[in-house]
């Protein structure tokens, strides 16, 4: 793909060089918007506005929404006022809100004074709405219906408006714009008479979203019934606007990205990878290192407490790197199923205990097997094998025991965390890796040495 | 949503006991099946038919879907030969696949004596295709169109025969099988003379899949295009089938979920959490923990080799955790970053240099930091501030050094990995946390000892 549209970038180049214009409107026609957006972004950026003039206005419009925020703003500055109205007035509301909520204040100021009034009103409207709610994603452009409508006065009601709606396919039935009914156009093409009234075959349990509703429990929605669209109601039950499958797909992504980033010890990044500065990279690491750096204290001052008991068995140090890390990654996986879960609406708060006592049976399956494998392989590889005198079976002993507790505490802390920020109002996410490896790097060790000490000394 | 339901289920439950069997069917018409199959998991399972009877077959057949496997097993062992044959032959043909997918072998063979040959032979065709292939989701009710139909007779056609096909919204014109363009209901519906033929209208410009395409691959040209579908042709580009949105959406969560848990040391799990049994739980997850167990190996010969070091300053011990800590946790911040800019497509291992270059000068920065943090903690907090009298100038500034390098290491290696084993053909997500981590211990610990030998002894 990548390789493709190099070529094609040359080419088009090359052409454009030669003032052969007719031939790149002709190519470009042929395509796609994502792909032309694709292929702009391999061009020059002074080029940039000779090609987007080629494209016929509504295809200018489709592509300039593909595109990456660094080169809208680059278009919109080498755009005229009149080819900015053009452009802007030409765009779905949903990708103008989404436009200026990525373009600087100036920029932004002159998108909203060359949008129609009625577009701007909508913007405005759409733009109340809080961060990542349905209201903040939804668009306004839907086919809306009356219930008296009969089946073909519908049908030429979508025919006559139904040119600049996101969807056609999903029709709202409304009176005072109180949402009454869905009606979808297969349901209109396979009626069986032109004449019903929409009243009659029109779904009246409609299952809709508050503007309010947070975009991921949409998202959730949309995977959960398979529908193209929701209708979103206010706090009346009156129709504002809908949110449709490509949104919903957006949101899924850039919520698992999030997801992904938070269990990792990242705050979640506005860009993607390559458009995230080395500054930006920095600034949403950090705070996670740091955080688990001086935590770390603890773990130093464990050790510190035990610094005699160390000195006398020195080789029970050897061992603390394998401890702390099987007891981190049995924590992660647990906590990392759970969070998954949580996020997907698999898990509710009230499964706590069924969660709790499936990871007790588990984390016991896994303690004993690994601290089967672990005595084996301190007794034959490590001592016998590489001949490390130090390691009796006394200290072998010690050393799995504290593994199948760790794993067990590990586990169970892991499950646990996750589904407790979950009730309090956290974002579980951060219940994962970097947080849960700290508690048990300090349970583990706490362990090691009270069963060390019991056992050897 | 959970206490809506179980309260629904116990309802329903009394009102089947009093056998208002009328009022029970009037209650579950007016839901969605995704809601009917979940108040029905809450059910008691032997009455679980009664309910099952009383749907009517196209909403019976719709809530089969959504069920979970033991119940749709269970249901098929319940029902009579006629029974099953009447559900089977409402499926659309990619749910019965997915449902033949999950049932044990005799259950299969009586689904497969049930359904019509024409649907048999289908559901023959899309199993042949290789496992998370665009063929195995696909389904093979499409509206097939011929270039020289008018409008009219387009919209008729799809008004005959659009019952029973996945989508009637996206239509695909086809000579000889062979897949000339497409055409949506929109452009039927708004197009300006019903005389005109198809062929004028379609959009030439097709962008297909293969049979053999990746799943993921199609997940992701979902994302990008916002198509309601896309079709999917053979090696001779004769069109075999489609694949929808829903489906898109499902393989997006699935790959979401099955990256997040290879990243944390699992292998993908084929249930959901609490669908998963104690032993499938212990199965995805004691391979990762044996194999990082034994790889500990070298962090405990590592250990074991600088023993006299240690054994003369004991303080260094008292910081292997917050090192590896450190290290550990660097690493997986970048490797996680690269493995979901990969999976999302936004990443090409002609980026490789570019990204490497990236991480570089993040690590410098984050190394930096938290060396000068990490310092002013030793020398304040823990040497002034808790008394700890061994921490002198120069062992902080061996703490230090190491931190600083550790994380360079950590990230550079983090960044590079994934892409390296996408290059070679393995699942970047592999070289997440666990496995980065074993690295990085293990060298940070060589690069502790070497900086403390060259500083301090």
């Amino acid at each position: 793909m990548a390789e493709y549209s190099v070529t094609i970038a040359g080419t088009l180049t090359t052409l454009i060089s030669e003032r052969k214009y007719t031939t790149v409107r002709d190519i470009l026609v042929t395509m796609n918007p994502s792909d032309i957006a694709y292929i702009f972004a391999e061009l020059e950026e002074d080029r940039l506005p000779i090609f987007f003039r080629l494209l016929p206005k509504e295809l200018a419009a489709e592509t300039f929404v593909e595109m990456e925020p660094d080169a809208q703003e680059l278009m919109i500055r080498a755009f005229s006022d009149s080819e900015l109205r053009e452009m802007v007035n030409e765009l779905y509301v949903d990708d103008a809100v989404d436009l200026i909520e990525e373009m600087p204040a100036n920029v932004v100021k002159r998108i909203l004074s060359q949008a129609d009034p009625q577009l701007r009103k909508e913007i405005n409207e759409i733009l109340r709405y809080p961060e990542n709610s349905a209201g903040s994603i939804m668009t306004t452009e839907y086919v809306s219906l009356r219930p008296a409508m009969t089946v073909e006065e519908a049908i030429l009601r979508i025919r006559r408006t139904g040119y600049d709606k996101e969807t056609i396919y999903t029709c709202y039935v409304t009176r005072d714009r109180t949402l009454l009914g869905l009606v979808t156009v297969k349901d209109l093409l396979l009626a069986e008479d032109d004449e019903m009234p929409i009243s009659e075959i029109m779904e009246t349990n409609v299952i809709s979203v508050n503007t309010h509703t947070d975009q991921e429990e949409v998202a959730q929605m949309f995977s959960k019934y398979n529908f193209l669209a929701f209708p979103v109601v206010d706090a009346e039950y009156r129709m504002v606007g809908i949110v449709t499958f490509d949104d919903a797909m957006d949101v899924m992504e850039d919520e698992a990205t999030e997801d992904i980033e938070l269990m990792s010890g990242m705050m979640p990044s506005e860009n993607t990878y390559l458009r995230s500065s080395v500054f930006e990279l920095f600034k949403n690491r950090i705070f996670w290192l740091m955080l688990m750096m001086f935590s770390a204290t603890f773990t130093g001052m464990i050790i510190t407490g035990f610094e005699d008991a160390l000195a006398a068995q020195v080789v029970l140090t050897a061992f603390i790197p394998m401890l702390m890390g099987t007891g981190g990654n049995s924590g992660s996986q647990s906590s990392v199923m759970v969070i998954r879960a949580l996020s997907l609406g698999e898990l509710e708060f009230s499964d706590f205990w069924r969660v709790v006592w499936k990871e007790i049976r588990t984390s016991v399956l896994c303690g004993i097997a690994l601290s089967v494998a672990c005595f084996g392989k301190l007794i034959f590889i490590d001592k016998l094998l590489l001949g490390n005198t130090e390691i009796t079976y006394l200290v072998a002993t010690v050393v799995c025991i504290t593994m199948a507790l760790t794993v067990l505490f590990a586990k169970v802390i892991g499950a646990m965390l996750p589904m407790l920020a979950k009730k309090i109002g956290l974002d579980p996410a951060v219940m994962a890796s970097p947080f849960i490896t700290t508690i048990v790097d300090t349970l583990s060790l706490l362990v090691y040495f009270a069963v060390a000490n019991l056992i050897l000394l």
